[in-house]
């Protein structure tokens, strides 16, 4: 398998994209006429429609582990069939677990949630022997990983912001051993397999981390329901128009609750195109 | 359901055990007597037999989700029906599957990772609105949740360490964080649902840490395998000799390779029992 981050970039170009589709299905937003009797099954027919109607306009889909876990083993098996599913279809398959833990155990986690994915999100708490496992495996088999740098919740400056007597913040700190760790690991394209979970919150510092780790592909969220513009996304962007995936879930996967005139695959569909022509008229 | 924490205390109590026993079955550590031919059985064998052998010397029994997880939905069923079978084998549960994520993901997770055990190890690194919607979960249930503050592998300064200019490090912010979300979550024991891992490291680390949450119960690794001592551990209890667990996997689960003469599952009896010994003796 090819190197991820050569994988992603060729996507991205080829789509002309920087879309990835957040894919957290939820049963009780779920439109009216999916049959809700069955969750797994409801969940089932809502996300490979979702795939289908996204699947030209974006790059990734990015599966909500926890939507999944929720439904216990069976939801677990739902979310490796739809992963399939996904990558059937184009896309690439961005695990949204969020897992985190050293040793042994973080290697467990690296096979078991990049099995049916090309990449994973993951925790920086542990330091760099919480990260190095996941890279190990993600490196052998052509896969990817998005570091949890800065995330785009209202309550993330608690730990995340806080000032450090060297200077900086403890993202700034993260975002330094996100790039030690992975600047050994890039590919042709110079964009390394361990990229970066970096919320679209304020301009300022995304321009920030995007200095601090240039070789770092820039996941991220905040972009549409949490309300995220178009200065805030440029930052995230490396002078060559590429190194950022903007993530959106609800404005795109429950856009028919505000177009309720179409059928609800058309409104996705429409919301994934439209967030692809805005991102790409931000690039110019 | 009683409070989690006031359910802990009580086992603690009538037990006279400190003891955790940390389940991470790794298929080629398996004792040679096992058939390794399925590993999904060979684990399931495994873990039941070491549950049967510490119960009555542990207080607690905590899966770690990696190595279930590991053989995908398989390995997760798995992971649900051992941790049902500690419970009727009078342990509490604790799922070592360091979660974290914000709003209804978080939320999700709760309802996944709790509804067969009684206590969650979660990720404190979102912030406090990554926290609370376990909380609010776990106080509805009765359940409790471990949030990680100092973990006990060599890299963890590279982030937990770092010096703030207001005074203190990240893991003593982390652990305010904790307290102030969690004193208002108190049993009739005083202690919280919301305790803390706290990694056996230095003795001063953990004293701080006491002081910061005092409510708050620790859950600490590093013992045995990892190799912390007895005033490591001290450290961590409050003056009521409660409020810590002390939790060994590789030294009790293993134990066989050190006592080639007798059956495994005897070792890893003896294992538990000398380790509760062993903390009861520094408690005095």
């Amino acid at each position: 398998m090819p190197h991820f981050a050569d994988r992603l970039i060729e996507a991205c170009e080829r789509k002309s994209s920087r879309v990835c589709v957040g894919l957290d299905p939820v049963i009780e937003k779920l439109p009216s006429g999916i049959d809700r009797s069955d969750p797994i099954r409801a969940i089932e027919v809502f996300c490979r429609e979702v795939i289908d109607a996204v699947r030209e306009h974006a790059v990734c889909i990015k599966p909500q582990s926890a939507c999944f876990e929720r439904y216990g083993h069976r939801g677990v098996k739902l979310h490796e069939e739809t992963s399939i599913y996904a990558q059937r279809a184009g896309l690439l398959v961005i695990n949204d677990a969020k897992r985190g833990d050293i040793g042994i155990s973080a290697a467990h986690y690296a096979v078991a949630c990049l099995e049916h994915a090309d990449a994973l999100t993951i925790n920086t708490y542990f330091g760099p022997d919480g990260i190095e496992p996941f890279v190990t495996h993600a490196a052998a088999e052509g896969k990817g990983l998005f570091a949890l740098v800065r995330t785009s919740n209202p309550g993330g400056d608690a730990i995340q912001g806080l000032k450090l007597t060297g200077g900086g913040r403890v993202c700034d700190a993260a975002a330094k051993m996100v790039h030690e760790v992975g600047r050994s690991a890039c590919g042709r394209s110079t964009y390394s397999l361990l990229g970066a979970v970096v919320g679209a919150t304020k301009p300022d510092d995304a321009a920030t981390l995007r200095e601090l780790m240039p070789h770092a592909v820039f996941l991220v969220p905040g972009y549409g329901a949490q309300g995220a513009g178009a200065d805030d996304v440029r930052a995230c962007f490396n002078h060559d128009k590429l190194g950022a995936i903007i993530t959106a879930s609800r404005s795109v996967i429950y856009a028919h609750e505000k177009s309720p005139g179409q059928p609800w695959q058309q409104a996705v569909r429409d919301a994934a195109a439209g967030m692809r022509e805005e991102i790409n008229e931000i690039l110019g």
